[in-house]
């Protein structure tokens, strides 16, 4: 049976992605080698790192804007410590917006370094909505968020403008949306979602940001050390840029950020519009903070729950379980996904209203 | 043509385990997803976690002896830097063995955290043989050393008796040999060697050693939020996960360490035997350092370099570039490589020679 997977993340890829993959592992580039037993320093698999790094300038629109690319291990986790060792001047200070638990976990990781104001939070609401009044100080060294609440199903439409640096985690909606990317200074994003399998994180620098925090940052943590060797400093999950790699590649040839904006906008209208006029349904978050990658919603009546989840389960449609911090359902609508899959979930939300 | 994969690292792996890789990208568990995309809490990929978990233990023979194994991310440089912050007291000082460049790296890494002794070095003789006679001092946290120096060929046949902590990395030779693991309280690898694809670091730690120095850890770097969450605190790296399990049943399939090490030492015997009797060929190393992993030699007569590459790329054989820093050759014959691939070498080597 096929699969609609609305899996939060790791999530769906595209089928010719995946193709080109399981190809891959067995003969890279024609060579009778796999992909996964060549030296990451071989021509070959160097044009791979360099044609991803490219790609995503290419698609962020931010080519020969002072950007440097990275592909590194460890997940945003490891960038909420990345962040402040990069940015946080030693008696410094940031600002932090707390808009759900990736928010507050990247919070508790700062604030080992230093001096860490939470601007506002969405906790007292279980983060069903962004704040919107708040005030950045002026002596931040940097103010970070978080674009897309993968859990909570929220989405930050507009970016504070500010005189600090400005660091978004867009792990679950980077290459979903147009946005000005110059805006910011570091973007960062585990593969899992929009980008590739699992394994690696990918990081957006402007290099003028950097070093400027006067500490003696790990090598690892360094990303002035991973610059300065083209993302090579320790070996690549090559795996995990190569298949990132395939799928920028598919996105460039699908016309881009603007292309798939369209359709993802086409999505959460056929979802959100469905659950909007269905009254056994309602949806967790404000409306104008609604999430365009990860939709939340609850039955209105908790008895259809056994004949909805069977029903559901019996179009193949895959992960749409919300998460325990939430309840209800989460369907994660990632670039991946095709229209065509929300049509299914929507066609049985319907019937169960028949 | 058939390839003789001598490369350093990624290396070849067995080609059974490239096929299942291969199609668990298309198509995992005949559930009709992707490996790659569904969640790492899925039954499915719990259960690779916990097999791949169980089979480091089983193949090292540790047994319940109070280990836990932990797939982490960011390769043995990350490593090198969790080291000191899980073993390293606030005050207290490590000892290290100095036999080559990830030795060094991984003092440079320590020395920001704190005090670091370094006990021997083999920098004079551009790390070609293993220390001996050294003192670890008896007020040491832990005493650091590097299994196998993949860079120089050089091995540790032994391992000092000593009452402080004992750290290896065997990035290049893990389960290549049988040895009382037992003996060592933190073993780290990264993955790419003998276990599977780049993107994944093995980490066995004996917990009763852990939780001791006083530090806060961020907690990425903390082996025991790691272990907390059953080497789940963050999205581990999935696909490298999955092959490395696919290579560990592979080997324990084979007959486990004590078989592959008897394979190995047949390679090695082959290929030094050639080295040592062959006189347009000599080795790098001293002979009882000898690594069985990695095989530095060069030619005795630099004029018959285009001739003897020639040769050597025309019956397939692939990575036998020496590293930059040695010259010459180095046939790395890591557990997967079969005894075949040092023949079809060795009978170049013979053919040089008529």
């Amino acid at each position: 049976m096929k699969k609609h997977n609305f899996s939060a993340g790791p999530c769906i890829l595209p089928q010719e992605v995946l193709k080109q993959a399981s190809e891959a592992i067995l003969n890279f580039n024609n060579d009778d080698l796999s992909l996964i037993e060549i030296s990451h320093r071989s021509p070959a698999f160097v044009k791979v790192m360099e044609n991803a790094r490219s790609l995503v300038l290419e698609l962020l629109n931010i080519e020969n804007k002072g950007y440097s690319v990275l592909f590194l291990q460890g997940g945003a986790s490891l960038e909420f410590l990345m962040t402040p060792y990069n940015f946080l001047k030693t008696n410094g200070k940031a600002a932090y917006l707390d808009t759900g638990t990736w928010s507050s976990k990247s919070i508790k990781e700062a604030k080992l370094l230093g001096n860490i104001e939470i601007v506002a939070s969405s906790k007292d609401k279980n983060y069903n909505y962004i704040p919107k009044d708040y005030h950045i100080p002026t002596d931040a060294d940097y103010f970070h968020c978080t674009s897309n609440n993968t859990i909570f199903g929220t989405q930050m439409k507009s970016f504070p403008k500010t005189d600090s640096l400005l660091v978004c985690d867009m792990s679950s909606d980077i290459f979903s949306r147009q946005l000005d990317f110059s805006q910011f200074d570091l973007i960062y994003a585990g593969a899992q979602k929009n980008m590739g399998p699992a394994g690696a994180t990918l990081v957006v620098v402007k290099e003028a940001a950097l070093g400027k925090t006067g500490r003696i940052i790990p090598s690892m943590l360094d990303y002035q050390v991973h610059i300065s060797k083209d993302s090579m400093f320790n070996t690549p999950s090559v795996f995990a840029v190569y298949v990132s790699m395939l799928t920028l590649q598919w996105l460039k040839n699908l016309g881009g950020v603007a292309a798939i904006e369209k359709i993802n906008n086409a999505k959460a209208e056929l979802l959100y519009g469905e659950i909007d006029s269905n009254p056994l349904f309602q949806g967790v978050t404000e409306k104008e903070d609604r999430s365009y990658m990860n939709v939340t919603f609850t039955l209105t009546n908790e008895s259809l729950k056994d004949k909805f989840d069977m029903m559901w389960k019996g179009t193949g449609i895959n992960g749409l379980g919300g998460h325990r911090s939430v309840g209800g359902y989460r369907a994660s609508m990632y670039n991946a996904l095709p229209l065509e899959s929300v049509q299914v979930l929507v066609d049985v939300m319907r019937k169960l209203n028949n």
